[in-house]
């Protein structure tokens, strides 16, 4: 199944999108959108709409799963972050029904085995799960990769419990 | 000119319509938008898209008011309203031109003369300066009304200024 991960933001939003089947899990695709500062905060978000519109309809995933804001993370910047997290919610929402939330918590715990990993620790778990020669850049994508990987590790362990 | 006033909420989500014509206002329409906290974040901000979209195609507005976030209002809600308050700008900008943000100050500010008057203070003054009989409830609706008003003053006053 394809599953879209996306690392939130208003200046740049990470995303991946991974094929993962059977506990096998490959790259589709990796980027981020970026959006210019000088920009109102509608016209932001509004590119940022744009081009999830775009890989959603490009790639088809089941499922998206996206990273919870941490409180602590930037105060300064934590509305603006939360105000594109909304848009990205509702992008997902309208475009595909399965949309799926985890804490950076739940990320690290599942990506390592250890909720309080280290961010390199994470990224060098997203490297070898998919298979790839080096660490994915920017870090919001390697981000984006680990939230949809995190995604098809519980879904597959849900799926396990079911059958 | 017709001006869509919106004060951002998950829960709730207050909106005023007012008609803003050489110094004369009236309303046009006000009321609340809410959503089931049973339901998910992505459920909540789809409903209150659509809601706020027929809102736009039915009063068709010139321009958008949106008040911005106080940061220290509530930490606990202050990201699900901040991500509602990004729906509701990128709703905003993908059906309407002119879309402005106001904070608390500016708004207290433009309708009573003073930054630090109080709620009732500004409830007052909308319902004077809309000749309404009360004051409108809930207050969301009232503070979305205040938000129009205060749009109506700052665009009538930088027109007066330009010409």
């Amino acid at each position: 199944m394809i599953i879209l991960g996306i690392d939130p933001g208003i200046a740049i939003v990470g995303y991946g999108v991974i094929d993962s089947s059977k506990g096998i899990h490959t790259v589709v695709d990796y980027g981020v959108v970026e959006t210019p500062k000088e920009e109102i905060t509608a016209v932001r978000l509004a590119m940022i709409a744009d081009s999830v519109r775009k890989i959603i309809e490009r790639y088809e995933p089941r499922d998206i799963a996206l990273e919870e804001l941490y409180f602590n993370t930037n105060q300064k910047t934590i509305i603006r972050v939360a105000e594109a997290r909304g848009v990205l919610l509702l992008t997902a929402i309208e475009r595909c029904g399965g949309v799926y939330e985890y804490t950076p918590l739940q990320v690290k715990q599942s990506i390592t085995g250890y909720g309080r990993a280290e961010k390199q620790q994470v990224q060098q778990m997203v490297k070898t799960l998919l298979k790839l020669d080096k660490i994915p850049k920017p870090d919001d994508a390697a981000d984006a990769l680990a939230v949809a990987l995190c995604h098809a590790q519980v879904a597959g362990f849900n799926k396990r419990i079911r059958t």
